[in-house]
């Protein structure tokens, strides 16, 4: 029971760190329709995955931006990660070069909606 | 002549039991542009497969929401066959079971988006 | 700790009633190179997920024969799930219905690879 | 009755005309494991489809090549199909042209994987 | 220098071609956020692949719109295709088939939402 | 010319750098059915795309190994870039946490057919 609390508060701490305070009441919109779904997100990537040492957090975002970029289909999702990438120390070109190296693995298709996705998040950071 | 028409319309009755009866001007729909993967749509998954007596509906439906949250593009389909499972004796929970499970074979973010999209089907329910 | 050691040790036990008892070896094939992706397949999925009541085994492994078959390059883990669903109640005709099925969804190429790995499944145990 | 058996006529002589004669004995095959599927090939792709007047089968072929080289796993598949088009008159030149182009839409790994399929079906038949 | 130059000068005059004069602008667009993804795709595409004599530049489109159907994420890229399939010298006929005949290849899923972009593409140029 | 030379050189250079020498000897393969695939391979992800200085060739290679294991089907590709990613610098230990974190985002079957392709790399260099 202890520990199964801790596994999630150490999660919910480490997707504060990443995707800042706003991302509770996203998790908490989400818990409405699939608290376990929710739960899941918090404990399994972000305490079992995102704890551990091999890979700082910067490295992680920039990992699963190029992840969300090559499947393509949840801009939504990529959306979040590159915030969440920008919020641990990534920069804008950084994030560009990304998606740009992506072109290479997915397809000039995956890069573009990917570029569009990183503009809406620069517009909205203005 | 006879049976081509049949097979329509054992497809189309089989996609009213499963859609409701909107399903008719949807199709209505799509075949102003496409009419022939209208007919299509109707005979090959509806006569041809659907009808077959190995699954039953519910079980077919099950399956079908567990392919599309993994393919995860087609949200749109994801949100008909979602209704189309409730309506043939699925409950919520066991579609967001579905779901969660998906998460293991596809990842987080298939889960993610089907979740969205199962919470704006239970809304309009309401 | 405690807790940790009976997540493994139910989601191990799962796995074995699944797959049968050469799984055991083959999670320790598995380990000798990532004992962490090892540890998170007999926790996560086994564990976590699989042991819900919502739905039972048989369901389950017809829903990962049919993600499975959609994604269509894990021939290996579609081989596996294909004996593990026989060996939790799901009939030859079932799986071969499911794989049809995805032809729907997913195409005739993800069908007929998917059917491939059903025959040396079946092949193996006559 | 009649109807039924004049499609399976239509689609496996078209087969034939696409793939040699050597396909029926490939259909058995997979007939022994999955007569439905088998069935369905016949039927769907290639009575349904590939009969009607809009596109000819060169063309088919090609627009083959290029889905199955974006989906990438299905290998088997995209061996049988650029024998297919190399039948009904593509040169080895279109066929490498559609799998640099695909490397644009689909990323250089689903180019590699379908020059290595190219290369095997080339040197098959020299 | 020069050379670089002309190649960017190529692919933009062959985008214009394909696209229609339009594309100055989105890709002005695209540049403001990523100036080298739009340069790429301007230079890498446009100039070094489609420029080649093997495929003429109807058949280059057909097999893009086949392309981006499998693919199913892309449907603004899709939409920008099918306009420039039109330009090139197919007819809504032919687009149609292409995305029937993708059913066969990637599923109903990624027909349907192919025919729902060409239909808004069609309702555009009415 | 002058300029068409030295992208080729550089790309040439820089995949020595990543892959070893014996990369050569595998261009050459590849050039033997399609030595246009083969040379814009050279340039477009190892001169254009890999020389920019945003990131260094171990993010890149992270990034790509990342990339592969979402695909799933390249793993040929994933074996190259495995043994890249170990020439400039990755360890096994991060080779195999990027494997475990995509997991997170393309499903346990993605990471498991990775860790079979990464235990094939490290055991050709024991």
């Amino acid at each position: 029971m202890q520990e199964k609390i801790s596994r999630y508060e150490d999660g919910l701490a480490r997707m504060q760190a990443i995707f800042g305070p706003g991302v509770v009441s996203e998790l908490s919109r989400l818990a409405e329709t699939s608290p376990d779904v929710a739960r899941r997100l918090v404990e399994f990537p972000f305490a079992d995955i995102y704890a551990r040492p091999v890979l700082d957090l910067k490295t992680r975002e920039m990992l699963t931006v190029a992840a969300l970029t090559v499947l393509g289909y949840p801009q939504g999702e990529l959306n979040q990660h590159i915030r969440g990438a920008l919020n641990v120390g990534c920069t804008r070109e950084e994030i560009l070069e990304i998606i740009l190296q992506m072109a290479v693995y997915a397809g000039f298709p995956a890069a573009l909606e990917a570029v569009k996705t990183a503009a809406s998040v620069f517009a909205e950071q203005q």
